[in-house]
């Protein structure tokens, strides 16, 4: 069952952007599997006329180790196409001369080498899972309490993601909860930030009505998407949940089962009349 | 330095109910030690003519353990006499027939020993320190995330609070971080709560004017007790920051050096002329 309203602008389209967990795969402890049908889905656009990007909150591993894991499933995937939040905050923290504390995972350690982290002035919190200590918490908000002005970066603010065994903490509670205990807001690098997904527009050469996001997070994906102008499609894969559809103040252009359906009615709609 | 003029309606003054951590102890490793002056100070106030209660948001261990810890610092102190979430929270939930899952220190866990905790069908948080473990915080918010209408209870709703070796966080971020994540709002129990201030005016047979409450904490201790109707003083000892004074909503009636200055301040004023 999928509604195709929103193919009645595919013509106009010149560019797709996909979230990569929950569209493309299923994290799990294995390291994720691909949903049924994303391999092919993806290598379809590619073969098309359309500029494909893949824009992701993942935080859990360096850009390199992700999109080798990706390419492994089988996925026609390079890290040039790929727009992450590290890279995209280790230029934020470099243009204001900020010395981050990191409460990352550790194998996203790598990305922030190049950042002079002594003597912390900001904390910079990423999903961090199991690094989620009480200690860990504690020891970023000593830092954050002990500046004068506390400065807080979040690397998205995605409340929960779906693994294997269920539906897991995102980063989002995290950044809540060191926002109440110093009473600051924090800076959020990813989606739904605007500047994150025009970034990724600004590579591609295309302005936001010519492009579509495609994610299973309505307010992250969809939402930030949206906001920034561009279409935003739901799959009905990942985290998604009936509920999403009664949103408060998100409503998804189009709703689909999986990323494979996206691709068929899309490229379908466009090779059509007009 | 201790502005005084919070001491002209000591005279109307009938009863004083005193917050325990960073007025009578800091806490510790150690289980903590006494404020100097602070023994002597609540001596003085049991042999005054004023009624006396305690009232924490205290949930490391249940009330029995509490108090014993207390009085083998020297206070005079009985279990009676201290209002703390834990038993406010078991009252709550039998009268509404809730079964909790609980995220609570281990000590507090006895606390709750006659409530049902089969197939829950709500989260009672309280602070947890170590206990705050990823897994089991993500154990909660799958509870949670699981029901039709998921219901959070949180055993206060501090931000921080002053250790030996510095300040740590207390429940409120953790209450925050599952607020976001399941998009609900808790149910505080215990300090702000006007329920709570109550509970303990009714067992003085005491009207709120009639009362001062005694605490670090701003925002919990003093502006709780204003919003009930009570004077309001806040002590420089435990958390207290002198950035609270310029707090965006909450003004203390008066602000002392710690407990020892404001019974002096207070009992000289009720000796002293109209």
């Amino acid at each position: 069952m999928a509604d195709s309203s929103w193919t009645s602008s595919a013509k106009s389209l010149k560019g797709v952007i996909l979230d990569l967990c929950g569209v493309l795969y299923d994290s799990g402890e294995d390291g994720g599997t691909p949903i049924p049908g994303s391999v092919e889905a993806v290598k379809r656009l590619k073969a098309s006329d359309l500029k494909l990007r893949f824009c992701t909150n993942e935080t859990q591993a360096s850009r390199d180790k992700f999109v080798a894991k990706l390419q492994k499933m089988g996925f026609d995937i390079s890290v040039c196409e790929v727009f992450s939040p590290a890279p995209a905050a280790v230029a934020v923290l470099k243009d204001r001369g900020m010395r981050p504390h990191l409460l990352v995972y550790d194998g996203l350690l790598s990305e922030f080498e190049s950042v002079d982290q002594t003597n912390p002035n900001c904390v910079v919190v990423g999903d961090a899972a199991g690094n989620f200590t009480y200690e860990n918490l504690n020891d970023a908000f000593r830092v954050l309490i002990g500046l004068e002005k506390p400065v807080l970066f979040a690397l998205g603010k995605g409340r929960y993601y779906k693994e294997a065994d269920g539906l897991s903490l995102d980063v989002g509670p995290y950044m809540k909860a060191l926002e109440y205990a110093c009473d600051v807001e924090a800076e959020v690098i990813g989606k739904p930030s605007s500047a994150f997904f025009h970034s990724v527009l600004s590579d591609m050469g295309l302005q936001p009505h010519q492009v579509m996001m495609v994610g299973d997070d309505l307010v992250n994906d969809v939402g930030g998407a949206q906001l920034c102008g561009m279409t935003g499609l739901q799959v009905r894969t990942g985290k998604y949940r009936p509920s999403d559809q009664q949103h408060r103040s998100v409503k998804a252009d189009g709703t689909v089962d999986d990323l494979a359906q996206a691709v068929d009615l899309l490229l379908g709609a466009r090779a059509g009349p007009l």
